[in-house]
């Protein structure tokens, strides 16, 4: 099925180099499927491992997760390599958004070998998650994953706004909180950074309470702030819930309004029509004389 | 009305076990409304005793909650009899969903009779909550129920996609606020699980505040993923919210296609048809025929 | 213009009670609205009183407060007792929903004369706010309070299901961090009620952080209902964010679908149509005979 | 391009007023987007400052924030004279929004230097931040920014209905928790004020957890208010949701409506008509002729 589009994209490569590019880049072939399963089995194991590895109470097992991380690393090193071997083009998967992750998922532990000190970039390691997405685009789970980024895509501009509104309401109610509390002497209020720190651990409802208003008129203004939080979190529901809808709505729209009647012009038909609802004309024959 | 169905189901069962089983598995016979009412009743009673009996003030009243619980059982137990003896199928019954949750409800009490060391084992009582269902199921909300398990249905693979993305938002971002925090001496954030914990109490706005960043820098970033996960709300809900639109939608275009053409009899034409879609009959006639 | 109504309702009544029931029970005439406000002062303001009587701070202005609530209470006497007597049906309004409001906003005051020990009593007073309701129903926000009303009430069944299946999600997370976190020895897990009351702290996210798990299964366990609870609060929204837009659509299909064309007898013009848009007859002509 | 229009607003200005005019005010021109870039800039990084000025571990650099803070206001004060001089009636400018929030962005420095004692004014500056909506307004966000803001106008009446029912409801419930709670002697509710409070802080699921009800009772009463918010927080969000999908569809049914009758030269036909709706002409001879 493949091989037509790869004739095309990759005349001059041996057959070996084709088969590798289409079991490690496509999902099509039961190959390909398998080690899509292992990579992501390699690549979820490989974070836990990252995880696990920085908990104190599991610190007697540092040298399990050492040989794992030998291993992960060979493993993903390998497969780098094979990537850069097998593309069209090794600069410009590279430098693409999969080639830098690939290659910050294996950096960091060479890193480490050659400077002992460097362990904060074995955090770095983490972003081996990001890999998964790779998969996932090859997957079945596209589909769903286009329609949610098309409908973010349509309201980032909307929400952007709102993002900004969110801001400046911030800042202006952290700004009053400080002159309320601070001169109270609430340490949490100490300076106007902290405030609208609070002012967004507040208007997202997180509320963790390391920081909270104690004199009344501050609980009087926080509790403003909280109940137009609550009311305006309403406002990227509502974007974003009317471009699902409109989403659903030209997909919809797109099954049934495709067809005009060669009689009387009219369109709004549906998919499974005939005849023309308005003057009944013949719609297969209209059909047949555009295709 | 039910002994049609009855009589190809259960032809060979005695007129008692039929009997019995629409008054234990069916809702139409008054019989059988009150068996479910008291089966209700017990089920919250019981699992009301259960979760009485864990509170410490409350130590003084165990005999009564071991007679209550001794009660249930044993009613439990006599209506597992009956559903196994009722039934056409034992075996499938005994192993299906509520065939599991009713030995589930029983057995418990039997085990901490045995071995009375495996009070844990207790709390698996809480699971005839359960059962609570299988009554719904056969009443009058179970439309209702269906319209949303229908909704999440349909959604449910948009949700997992955005699951799976606040999966690894969260991991990232936890494992930054353990390098951030972490190098700071905070103790909530002295490891990647614990950190990424953080992360999900904070992108959920749950917000408990036993965890909370402490570093300026720890603040700025825990303020970006709140401000994320307040946008990123909008996500599931606008996914949900269009699923119970389109069902909607789809229950309102059902109502409209009422018509049915007079010469090929087919339905499913639109409010301003004139001419039937399928054979081009006309709508009208049929519309007079029938006023 | 209410004459004819009153007339029909109160016959046997002098014109004073009718101007008296005017007044008191409408909003209509300039008196009715002055009433209105004046009585919307003194609730809020006997509200205010009641809850600023509770600040240990200002306990050394209680005379204040006494006095003014001798002068609220003897103003609702005042005007329950002329509601008594304006209306047709006494003990029907005695018995309503407001008659009996208005009734438990005096009462308590009187009770405290009597029997200087019922203090806790005064607080009913605090159920003198929902007397406000009764001003609203008459004022402007009425129709957007019933539109609100309506939807909520259409939502009402799948709202309750929701709510159901919140509570065993709720009991079985519950108990089942009542034995992960309460074996660890943590104090806000040491009985079920407890446990199921941190469940629904979290699962609604509001995360007071008084009790959170602390063993690291716990804290997994938690993160699973955090995020569960994240996906499912999009339930509600998106059952009324349905019901909102259905009530929109609902209004909107009244204004466009009421006429139809004498001459092809088709429906679905605007409401600004004069000519028939499906055979170019006269509207004007249509309305002019169905009226 | 903007000619016509300044020279019909300001003929007898000097050519030079009417380019600073256009630099200042409007954002057609190379200049004037220069200079709403610089003045962004301006505004934002004199907040920074502000918010820094305030951080206690930032002491030592008071001297860089005050040399800023100097130069912010000069340009502010050399901004806001030449908006004064170039617009044509300077009276209505500086009793605008943007007027008072223009003068009160330099007015509180210049108190300062007058009266030392005055530092809390100066907090005032960090109302400088609205200025920049005066920017975007003239940017590209202006679309987007007036869609959430009529959405929000179109569904202010019923969230303020909602708002007002939320407030009933805080006071309701913060009065019976100070009952409950408050003669258990939890410190948190000792006044109906702090209750009410608490209730806020609850149903907005923001949940600090500084204030907290401790006996079983209060937390079955919190648990309540808790379900209650959780299932309430649907009400905006489906008003708004509602409100968004209108827009949209308003804004489509316009699109639709782009057909002009070329006999009656009216507008707003919708896509099935075969004759104007308003002059009866039939609309099909428009289509061959405009197509």
């Amino acid at each position: 099925m493949s091989s037509p589009k790869s004739n095309k994209d990759q005349k001059s490569f041996s057959p070996f180099r084709e088969r590798l590019y289409e079991i490690i880049f496509e999902a099509d072939t039961p190959k390909g499927k398998l080690f899509d399963i292992v990579l992501l089995i390699f690549i979820v194991s490989s974070v836990i491992f990252v995880m696990l590895e920085t908990v104190p109470s599991l610190s007697g097992y540092q040298h399990i997760f050492q040989t794992g991380e030998i291993v992960f690393t060979v493993f993903f090193t390998i497969e780098y390599i094979t990537r850069l071997y097998t593309v069209h083009s090794p600069k410009k998967y590279a430098t693409s958004f999969y080639g830098v992750v690939d290659f910050l998922s294996i950096i960091p532990t060479y890193i480490a070998i050659i400077l002992p000190g460097a362990q904060s970039l074995m955090i770095i390691r983490s972003l081996r998650l990001l890999r998964v997405f790779r998969i996932f685009k090859l997957g079945a789970f596209m589909v769903e994953g286009e329609i949610i980024i098309k409908a973010l895509k349509e309201s980032v501009n909307k929400i952007m706004v709102f993002l900004f509104f969110i801001i400046i309401m911030v800042t202006i109610f952290g700004s009053t909180l400080y002159l309320v509390e601070g001169s109270h002497g609430n340490p949490g209020f100490n300076s106007i950074p902290k405030s609208v720190y609070w002012a967004i651990v507040t208007i997202t409802t997180v509320g963790y309470g390391d920081i909270s208003p104690q004199s009344p008129l501050g609980q009087f203004l926080a509790s403003i702030i909280m109940i137009l939080g609550y009311a305006v979190i309403a406002v990227p529901t509502g974007i974003v819930s009317s471009e699902f809808n409109k989403g659903y709505k030209k997909r919809k729209a797109k099954k049934f309004t495709s067809q005009v009647c060669s009689f009387c012009l009219k369109e709004g038909h549906s998919i499974d029509a005939s005849f023309c609802k308005f003057c009944g004309g013949n719609l297969r024959m209209t059909e047949q004389k555009s295709e």
